[in-house]
């Protein structure tokens, strides 16, 4: 019951990558692919199935040059539940402190005999350069301080779920999204699916110049509320911060959490998604982040069925 | 003949929790249930069987606040002798200190499918308080500052492996009752399978009040010796204590070493325990340590076989 | 494809070992063994084999008391590659830290039901130790601070799959000599295999005693360089130096780094390794380490071989 193969059909002859570099790169099509294919292995991780050992005898190496420990099991439990080995490599300083460059450090892996590399390196491009200078091992970038892909395939295809589908949705991106990884991954992929975007937070954290793509901006929470479908609501992540962008977490709460007032200013069906870890208070209230428009946890739930579609998809178009 | 089937029967009807949130609250009966079980599982081991896959597909993770490099071992072990998938998910302050609660952090690893999860957070009542929060996830925690269930079982294991059977046996814990989760454990399940108890070590670090739930206590070890069948001998734990509880490690091991002089005094088959790691020279010499009256490695090895013997039971109740 | 059996024979009857100590012990006969092992292992890897369950049942404990993040990588791979279990150990100062003995440690995690012990541990002789107090586990050092085994056989692996042979090669050890625990692992390998071995570096890293044993000792690369078959450039560890053993390193580099021109001057087919990290621009310029006289990433791969030999010959001869 647990170990089963599961109906995937052949990968689609739309997908071509071996690496994953970003959404911005992505066609509507190969978007859609992955989220088809994510919603077979969520499908059947909910009927009990645990390993579909799809990628049996591939190594799976997760190369974090920063910690994430939520996004680095994530990515391991979609590798293993495909069957595949993982190697956690986590170069805390070690070998980079001893004067290794970064490449050697992914071709001394590589040579070990591994088949996909997950990197998080926060230097964006960094996994373009691998991407470049690896010869077969393949590429998933976790994220690269500007991308963070998986994380907007998932929030795409909770939307999804819940909605039948994107196109013509007005999703809104609350919150910082100046230094959100997040953000900039789901704005991509969701314009590529149709839906009107909104970027909403302080005006230290929300540039007028988003709007050069085709993106809404505002300062107001209070003023985009009601016309919302979808709310997705940013972390706070002080820890990027250099300085202050605005004067208390309490005025921020007051201006942009996700509360019951606003809750019931906004559509009955509206969508609240949250990529944790999430301040309970800061920008989503408890009552909100536990009620029924929340889909916070179908997000993690999720991301183990995308990551393990991305997979599946790259390691199939890899020579080995 | 590394991997086979063990003949363990049906889970006892006796048996219905599917949290194991320490020993005062489990009935000798259900006690005796795992302790049966965890020598079937121990005898396989020693026959050379490796894996025993009665959890084939189960995801179990270690959800580790406080570090413990070995209790986490025999856990990841014992899962995976069982057949299970492991996940080591240490938040090293990363999503803590990012201003997720702890129920989110749990929530978000129960939702990636997580079926087990083994926890060690220093705070009382933190296991209790994720039992009544998860859904289908299973709890079993390792300890919570108080409560240490596991090494009490191993403990107990070991006497009855050695005795027969622990009812009518005189156990003295010594040493650091007052900051010691395996005393604690210990002594629910000593007195719920008919043992005597005594509580050994300086005023400052054993209570009078022990008296009030049918434990004695006393401050000479040179006192208690001659009646005691078993002795477990516990560490004194510098790294818990504020303040210095006694004058000198010189002084404690004069009064509370188990050394050759006390071995004399003692009977002839005195059963000798320690949750390492030890401290040779302190609580114990090292000729006791490694003399045939000491169980220290046996315990070691009955830890694995009592947390397959948990893991088991407790997945078997588990509603997924 | 992935998982499949491989034709090694039998274990030869020269291998008798369940330890492997140091390449000084090894006969020319038995390092000879493991490294025609090896080249099976590698040429299965290389065909895409990617499991030999040669010790399936078994489990390997990487026990570092000293990160090493490739050494533990390379040996995990090679062990899970052979179907073994695998599980890290770091005693990051914690058991240690209590109080417990470095041979307690390794006895509780043999009591465990580990079956193979890979030890980092900077003290001389402590593999030592261990080998002769452990019953039934086996033990394996990746290094001791003063012996690297593993990587010793894997460079000696790389010069006799370019070369077909060690015997009569001229190989020049080049750089730390004084801190390298890879030079002497190297020195005792090449010479049983009839090399003719230099040391070659600054005075303050290259002693005249190397004479005594028949190594002979250089202070100049350019005065050597014309007659050497291969080249190993050891990284200089500014981190295990006490005191700065040369002015600069630029002026290191310009001494003793392999470089264009020296390349010119060398013998057409010289071999070029370098134990990772490298130090790009000072014990090596970048066109010379990824020209094509460098095996910089053959090492890499032969090494997860040669573990994979090491490992299956020690099993072989435990007596569990």
């Amino acid at each position: 019951m647990t170990t089963e193969t599961v109906d995937l059909g052949p990968v689609p002859a739309q997908w071509t990558r071996r690496h994953l570099l970003g959404l911005e790169e992505l066609s509507a099509e190969e978007i859609t692919v992955i989220l088809d294919k994510a919603e077979v292995f969520r499908k059947a991780l909910e009927d009990g199935v645990r390993r579909i050992p799809l990628l049996r005898g591939k190594t799976c190496a997760n190369l974090f040059f920063e910690n994430s420990t939520r996004t680095r099991s994530s990515f391991s439990l979609a590798a293993r539940r495909l069957g595949a080995d993982t190697l956690d490599f986590s170069p805390s300083g070690s070998s980079l402190s001893k004067g290794e460059t970064f490449i050697d450090t992914a071709k001394n892996i590589e040579a070990m005999g591994v088949d996909l590399v997950v990197i998080r390196h926060r230097t964006p491009g960094s996994p373009r350069l691998l991407a470049a200078n690896l010869d077969c091992g393949v590429f998933i970038p976790a994220d690269d301080g500007i991308r963070h892909p998986t994380q907007g395939l998932l929030d795409i295809m909770t939307i999804r779920q819940r909605r039948g589908s994107v196109k013509g949705l007005t999703v809104a991106m609350v919150g910082d999204i100046a230094h959100s990884r997040t953000a900039r991954s789901n704005i991509w992929g969701l314009k590529k699916l149709g839906a009107h975007v909104i970027v909403c937070g302080p005006s230290t954290l929300v540039s007028p110049r988003w709007a050069e793509i085709g993106v809404e901006y505002s300062y107001s929470l209070d003023d985009i509320i009601p016309r919302v479908d979808v709310l997705n609501l940013l972390r706070i992540q002080f820890e990027r911060q250099y300085s202050r962008p605005f004067p208390s977490v309490r005025e921020y709460a007051h201006l942009y959490a996700m509360n019951r007032d606003r809750l019931k200013r906004a559509k009955g069906d509206i969508l609240i998604l949250a990529p944790g870890p999430i301040n309970r208070g800061v920008e989503i209230t408890p009552d909100v982040a536990d009620g029924k428009q929340s889909a916070i946890l179908d997000q993690v739930s999720n991301g183990v069925a995308v990551r393990m579609a991305v997979l599946w998809l790259i390691a199939s178009r890899c020579g080995k």
